[in-house]
């Protein structure tokens, strides 16, 4: 949904992992790379995000930010209400965001955990039997299915960002209008000590950068060093982001540059 | 792993999602309730905390740190080479944590993804061709499977946290030493505004307190809104802590303390 509503046809390419994408776009067997970067169904922030930063650093170039709609499908011949619904199939995290009306309307019904909500939607077609899946629409197209009600999530304002990867240096070639633009740093802390954060935003405040992010993640060497990630809402320039970087260098600090992108807003039907 | 790694025995119950545990702990069907809150295989963290905040509020009384270790898992009858295996099963984050052992040991084996690394286990026991599974020494242990490879993780460094939410004011009996106390505060900003998250880091950094974490999260009343999470390294106090909520109060901040506990590490076989 994210590729389809940002890029206007083109050849696409599916990977079964995050790092097999990213690592398509290191090898140049792909131009540009779309993988998850937060609050994604499956939970793989953490992933993308370790791997563009311990494996393959690929500048982002873009990023791509879509609702999350979970809505309860069923086969085209189901004629029954709620109640006659018997199993619940889905992926584990869209099961949890709908949990509330689950357990409102359909008390008694099955919970079967698939591999993925394209999985629970091939396994309702497959079936005779009264059942139904949690999807999105994509899911309810591509398998046939109904979309007995729709936006069943508990959460309305939910959301999933994807972050586009690309060794080239020219504007990608887009559909949507630019909502926004950011700047994703990455600063590594000269050592765990009290205040250390505080003066690195320090840098940020005095300039008035607004952030729009931060998250301290644990590096891989070992607990207790970390790093921060940071998404400034400006773009990169050559006056006020030399700046901050020259202090937290003198700060002790390394500084990083994830990318400067536009970020764009795919709202799915 | 957590639960029989801190708790001695007791009376155990598994439920499928993480909002039925926490819903069972505040409906006194169960004492105490174990939840992933950080770097969780099936990246739940943000499911755990949403709910702990939007839904259910329940104190934080401990929390469980275990590295994550993954296995290669084969029936016991298996006698063949790495190169044998024509199938490797797994949730798709396992996959993704294994995904240079993968790359470099066995390029043709055929991904499949399941909806746990306990169902692959299942799967692979179930079967009598040439497959394999990722997943822990639990695993292996519950399906029979022998350990082919020990950690084939591609990073040595990671871990899973888990929270132990209960409303008993008493302290809870463990069996393990405490290796550090923390106390995590949810802050939430008046407006988006630059600087806002430098001032009150400031009510931290200039009483000498650490931070282990912080992370920044939308509210689900829309875009552009957002909350705090801080994990601060010491126990809560009454000289500190009210300080630092006065003075984040008069800035138009609100505060709340999600819990002070302590940390315990279970290291598994």
């Amino acid at each position: 949904m994210a590729v389809d509503g940002l890029f206007n046809g083109g050849d696409k390419r599916s990977f079964s992992t995050i790092p097999e994408c990213i690592d398509a776009v290191a090898a140049d067997e792909i131009q540009i790379g779309v993988v998850p970067l937060e609050n994604a169904i499956e939970g793989t922030v953490h992933l993308t995000i370790d791997y563009l930063i311990h494996q393959v650093r690929l500048p982002i170039v873009a990023e791509i930010v879509v609702p999350i709609k979970q809505h309860l499908l069923v086969r085209k011949d189901f004629t029954g209400t709620l109640e006659d619904i018997e199993q619940i199939h889905s992926h584990s995290h869209a099961i949890a965001q709908c949990h509330q009306y689950i357990h409102k309307n359909m008390p008694n019904a099955g919970i079967h955990f698939e591999s993925s909500t394209g999985r629970a939607a091939e396994v309702v077609a497959a079936s005779s039997a009264n059942i139904a899946a949690i999807g999105n629409h994509l899911a309810a197209k591509t398998y046939d299915l109904n979309i007995y009600e729709e936006s069943i999530h508990d959460y309305a304002n939910n959301h999933t960002r994807f972050a586009v990867l690309s060794k080239r240096t020219e504007p990608i070639s887009v559909t949507l209008p630019e909502e926004a633009y950011k700047t994703s740093l990455m600063i590594t802390l000269p050592s765990d000590y009290a205040g250390a954060l505080h003066q690195v935003l320090s840098a940020f405040a005095w300039r008035k950068m607004n952030l729009s992010k931060i998250e301290s993640r644990p590096m891989k060497t070992g607990l207790g060093n970390y790093f921060f990630i940071i998404d400034v809402n400006q773009p990169y320039d050559h006056v006020l982001f030399p700046g901050v970087q020259a202090e937290m260098e003198a700060l002790g600090c390394k500084v990083e540059i994830l990318g400067t992108y536009p970020t764009y807003h795919v709202n799915p039907s």
